[in-house]
């Protein structure tokens, strides 16, 4: 019922969708920065003092430098995904803005990090707005192979097994985070770090036994 | 009078007509967030205080999907258009700059829309925002059309109909929710839901005609 | 002497350029409608309240639609420029530089202009900047002709001497409603605009004998 | 052990790289300009009282105009780099991941600047942030050499060596004018300027030497 019959014979362009991601990318990214503000001191103040008065911007920059990185991350995983799309359809571009969508939260989502750093209430909103990216990547990618908008060479390679389970383990290493943030504000970051570097592990292992297979 | 005799002798791409539109695109959706604030509480706030001051925000975040939703469709149908158009003359790119103007009036919309939310006169900017945006999305295509702008393929295409049935429709539904927002502030929106989803089953309808058919 | 020796030796693309111009110019569009401000109005105001309350954003909205205007020709101009360039080098990529720095500063500009709206002082500054961008889009094309950067077809069109001709019409329209500012505030822009419409004559009137002649 | 197994066996383009960075680099010069805020005076204000209201934000015109000219050069330098490369790993995606996000903190560090204009508090995060600038796009090129992601021609150019010394320049003149402000805030952005200037001359004569070699 929800399929676009008209836009379906038509094959369009990955082009403009990765053109409004990278877009949508730099500006998101880009805007986290204005939350840290300039001291209101007079112009000859010491370095000292305007430390000082940055300290209450610490948080900021942590989370401005975190979410650079995880900002970083997904749109690395989005360009790989689109390196084995050939071309979209209607229901990918939809899903790419649902993904879309999350990016432009993140500075939000930052400013809620920052605001509450170390308490559970920011890292859950953190840690959910993480995961739902994760979702929509996932989604992205199980559309792409299910309607095959995959190029052809990738259609049975070991990569795309991999690539498969390393955007499930993202997404399910934010879900950890963000049902563990109430109990452990201390740990559910790093625990989602742990998920991603066994999967890293994971990889290398499946890698080294189909290079002594082959 | 208003014809550009220079410029119609050259044959611009239309690669920087998109490029702008998406730039404006990502920024439009993504200056939406800036309207919803971080709450003003102390860092060990619990999630139930932080979830009772964000509160207020629910119409905020609510318009921001919607807009999203809104702008993510004209987006794609401006795309679909051109997909079509093989190159662009001066006209087409000043009728683009009217669109990318309504587009980037959008966070002002949404901002109206949220801040009077289920009152007629957000749904009135709103809604004329919108409709504004179908306009010249037609203005658009009806331009390409007649000053030969399409690719030949596409000349006689059914899909050349059904597209100009679909943003004509898209059209008089917000001119339509517009007009009835000071009457029905509740409806206005379902009602031209209603339009579009109409749209969708009259073009199943032809597609399935024209493939018995042929 | 200020020669960059190395990167001559390079041929660099236009792509990254057309990028970063279209990239500057939609945010420096998008930036603008920051400026209108949503009235602080209870939420079931009535349209005729909101209307009152959005009246002081009328010079704004004005100034909004004035500059979106003025950007899309300059960003029309640019096209045209780059479309017959063939490839770039340094001094071009920092007039360019030097072009985008005037574009940022547009929303400052409107934001000026709406300020003191119909009084000089906001008219010099916005016929400033405006005349600014003339002069770089004037150095922009007249270096691109010296150092042999169009591209073979378009040597010795007349396309090449009307385009010339209108962009040091631009330039001159501009500085005239600059220095015409604290005489007659009310006047300068009509006269910008008809310095700008006997161009279009003038070019009609040149292309019409160029035909007869052929 | 960081290495990225799945990833170094796809080629990605070098494409989206650059939209991204294009993106964060017209963002970013652009938001310097919300700086620079409209006075506030009546609508009828004489160019004198404009001009004497606007004088506390000559220091932010200042550092905005040499902002926009240090962004531009890095703009130029990271083109110049990515004209050689001829596709892109995983670790040259996270480098310029980590230079995109010191382009993004350019706004703040103009603001600093501004704010503290003439004394060495806001130079050193000025030129703090222009230093890591320089630094990320040396280790950018760096890598790229060593990995083997140049384009085969410029293998063993002079080109290669020269564009090499002169980012190693640009990384130590900041480095240096970072070290210098706090004790002389007046010279230290000269000393840069002066580095930067020796650098051309060695390039020319190098160039001039191998030209008269050849």
């Amino acid at each position: 019922m929800f399929k676009d019959q008209l836009a379906s014979r038509i094959r369009l362009s990955k082009h403009r969708l990765e053109a409004l991601a990278d877009g949508v990318f730099a500006i998101a990214v880009t805007l986290i920065v204005l939350e840290i503000k300039v001291p209101e001191l007079t112009r000859g103040a010491s370095l000292a003092e305007v430390g000082h008065a940055l300290r209450p911007m610490v948080p900021s920059l942590f989370a401005f430098f975190v979410t650079f990185l995880i900002c970083g991350t997904f749109w690395f995983l989005h360009q790989m995904s689109l390196h084995w799309i050939a071309h979209v359809d209607r229901a990918l571009i939809f899903i790419n803005i649902g993904f879309l969508m999350f990016v432009s939260l993140m500075p939000f989502s930052t400013s809620m990090f920052a605001r509450f750093m170390g308490h559970s209430t920011g890292l859950m909103f953190y840690f959910g707005n993480a995961a739902a990216l994760g979702l929509f990547l996932n989604l992205h990618w199980w559309h792409a192979q299910r309607v095959g908008l995959l190029n052809s060479e990738h259609e049975n390679g070991i990569e795309r097994r991999l690539y498969s389970q390393r955007i499930m383990t993202v997404f399910w290493a934010f879900v950890f985070a963000f049902v563990l943030a109430p109990f452990s504000p201390q740990a559910c970051g790093f625990v989602a770090m742990i998920f991603i570097f066994a999967q890293k592990v994971r990889e290398k292992r499946i890698l080294k036994a189909a290079a002594a297979n082959a």
